[in-house]
Order: C-alpha cells, then sequence, then structure tokens
C-alpha cells in the first residue's frame, strides 16, 4: 500500500490513525500541499487521483482509493480487526453519526480551498477568516460533547470511528487557537488518545514531511 | 419510523430517496428550517436532535439517530435489500467515494449556515454569494463526472449510494442557477433517476411541507 497526504491535512491524519489502529503501515507518500502551488493540483497527482485532493490510498494491486471516509469504511470491511465501529446497527449510527459531525459539519467549512477563497477571492481579514473557522468547530464541537460519553474514548474503552475523526479535528481546533474549555469530555478523549500508539504514530508531527 | 426534515434540504432528501430505494415510508415530520427564527434549533427539536439539524430518523423503539450519512449505512445495513453498495470491497468504496464528495466537499459549503455566515456575518453580496456556492459545486461536479460511469446511474444499471447523494445536489444546483451543461455524466444519472419511483416521491416538491 501507498499512502498519498500530507502531513498537516486533517483527512490525511484521519487516515494514518485508522491505518495504524488497524496495524496496517503504507509507505507514505508525501504530497505537499503549499510547494509548487500545492502538488495536489499537478498533473501528476491527478493521474493518480483525479480530484486532486489528499489523501489517497493505493493498493498493491494498483487500485487507488480516495475520500478518507470511503477509505476507511474499506479498511473496516476488509481489516475487520480491531473493529473501528461497535456490532450493534444503532450504536454504529451513534458512532457514525459523530465522525459525520466531523467529516461534513466541521473540517470542510476550515479546508484550505475555502480559507483561500475567503481570503483571496472575498478578501476577508485574518480576523474574519478566524472567527469563521472558530464558529463551525465550536458548533460542532458543542454537538459531538452532547453526544459522547462520560470516560473513556468517545464511546466506551476503546478507539472506534468517531475517535479516528475527533483527534485530527482537536490538533486543527489547537492549531486554529479555538478554545477547547467548553468541551471536557473532548479534551478527555484526546489526552486519552495521545498516550496510545496507534494515535501517536500517525500525529501530524511524526510524519517524514512534517516541517 | 418518523422522518424529521425539511423539503428543501439536501440532506432530507438524500435521506427520503434512501428510505424509498429500501421501501420504507416513515412518518413525516416536517421542521421548518426558515419560520419561528428555524424551529430545528427551538428547544422541542434539540430535545430529538441535539445537534438541531435535519434530518433525523425515530425508530419503533424510540431510539434517535442523526446524520444523514450514518443514518443511510444504517439502512444499508439493517434492510440491505436492495443493496445501495455493491459486493466487492474496492467497488463499494468508489461508490462511497462519490457520495463522499457530494457529502463532504460540496453540500457542507452551501448549507444555510455558511450562507448566513457570508451574508450577515461578513456583508457579502448575493453576486458574491452565488460564486461561492458555483464554485464548490462545480469544482465536486468536476470530480464526480471523472469518476461516474458512461450509461446508467453512477456506478451500473441500478441505483447506488451515489445517486443517492447525486440527485439531490443537482436539485441544488439547479435551484442555484449553476450551470450543469459540463457535467453530461451527471445530467443523464439526473434524468434518469427523475424517473423512477424511489427518486420521484423523495422529491421535495412532493412532501407535505412543500411551499
Amino acid at each position: 500500500m501507498k499512502l498519498y497526504g500530507y502531513w498537516r491535512s486533517t483527512s490525511s491524519y484521519r487516515l494514518r490513525i485508522a491505518l495504524a489502529l488497524k496495524g496496517l503501515t503504507p509507505e507514505p507518500m508525501p504530497v505537499h500541499l503549499v510547494r509548487n502551488g500545492g502538488e495536489h493540483r499537478g498533473e501528476a497527482y491527478r493521474r493518480i487521483n483525479p480530484q486532486g485532493r489528499v489523501p489517497s490510498l493505493a493498493l498493491d494491486d494498483g487500485s487507488v482509493l480516495i475520500q478518507s471516509p470511503a477509505i476507511i469504511e474499506y479498511l473496516e470491511e476488509v481489516y475487520p480487526e480491531p473493529p473501528l465501529l461497535p456490532a450493534d446497527p444503532v450504536a454504529r449510527a451513534r458512532v457514525r453519526g459523530v465522525a459525520a459531525i466531523i467529516g461534513c459539519d466541521i473540517h470542510p467549512l476550515h479546508n484550505v480551498g475555502p480559507l483561500n477563497h475567503l481570503r483571496r477571492d472575498l478578501g476577508r481579514s485574518e480576523e474574519e477568516v478566524g472567527a469563521w473557522i472558530g464558529r463551525w468547530i465550536s458548533e460542532g464541537f458543542a454537538a459531538v460533547e452532547a453526544l459522547i460519553g462520560d470516560d473513556g474514548y468517545c464511546f466506551g474503552p476503546i478507539p472506534r470511528l468517531a475517535d479516528v475523526y475527533l483527534v485530527p479535528q482537536v490538533y486543527a481546533a489547537e492549531r486554529f487557537a479555538v478554545p477547547l474549555a467548553p468541551f471536557p469530555r473532548i479534551t478527555r478523549v484526546a489526552a486519552l488518545a495521545a498516550a496510545h500508539p496507534a494515535f501517536a504514530m500517525a500525529h501530524p508531527a511524526r510524519q517524514p514531511d512534517a516541517e
């Protein structure tokens, strides 16, 4: 396997955690999102992923999978142990629901494209961009905080799909200086995950392309 | 089952299609997103869904599921026929990948919250808001167009998860007057779906709260 990603990208980090939890160690293929006007926009990378986004996972037979939510569901199906989802369908929907709040209602709004549009096309100040980011993270985290449990990871003693999504989102929140004090459950989960070997090895600072 | 949703909401429409394809007919529970400052923000609805968003699906045992991606995966697990995903894991990832482009990279950016933030908090004009919407739909559709097939639905002769996501996104594109001429595969899929009974009964205009 080859993992095309960028050290600081939220969705690359998310996929690295899922891979590490499954005990998979693909070859890292860094794609620099800033250098040369963004290597993800270049022709070479678009031949791998026509959408020109990270991450992508190239399988050993040459198939390329795109979109972290789709790739992580693939991993869960093909490498079922340890499971990222519980067995009961309603419990699975609760775990996937928290993942979707992060993957749909928070992260897309502070992705590099929308932030650059706010800055360059709409001429917004860094203060306005920061308020935009903070709003979506804070509103989304308020929902997550209400839905996850009082101890352990988001949904009990072992990490699940919700934690795979939450930990990179907390990293992004810290990077953007969004206050986390209103979210004690979320900060508890992030602290617990920081001590877990799979989460630790997936951390942006541990990647070969980290700056 | 009770389906809390809004006739014109993209994610409510998406869930209605999945339910209709599975032959499920939950009781409609309209939640008006504009009237009374937004009924989804009210205390009564937040007791059902702490995030205060539509759709939510209340099961007959009282469990409430939130977030359309999570609810649709639940439906696929509990009501496997007809399947919204093919059997092969790589093929499933391709179908889910197109769904994720729409569910993560397009729809969240033109959701009501971000558009209102652009208008009210950032003072942007309707022309600027329209360009914002058009950019994310057009960029996302260019990727979808490159990934789906040359005839039938997105991935063959029967509707799959990608079509469940695509058809409401085309409806939104038309509503926002985004040009669809560059996307002949997408418009072919939308035309085919319009003649399918499940897609037809899920259409916003057919809902009891349609205006």
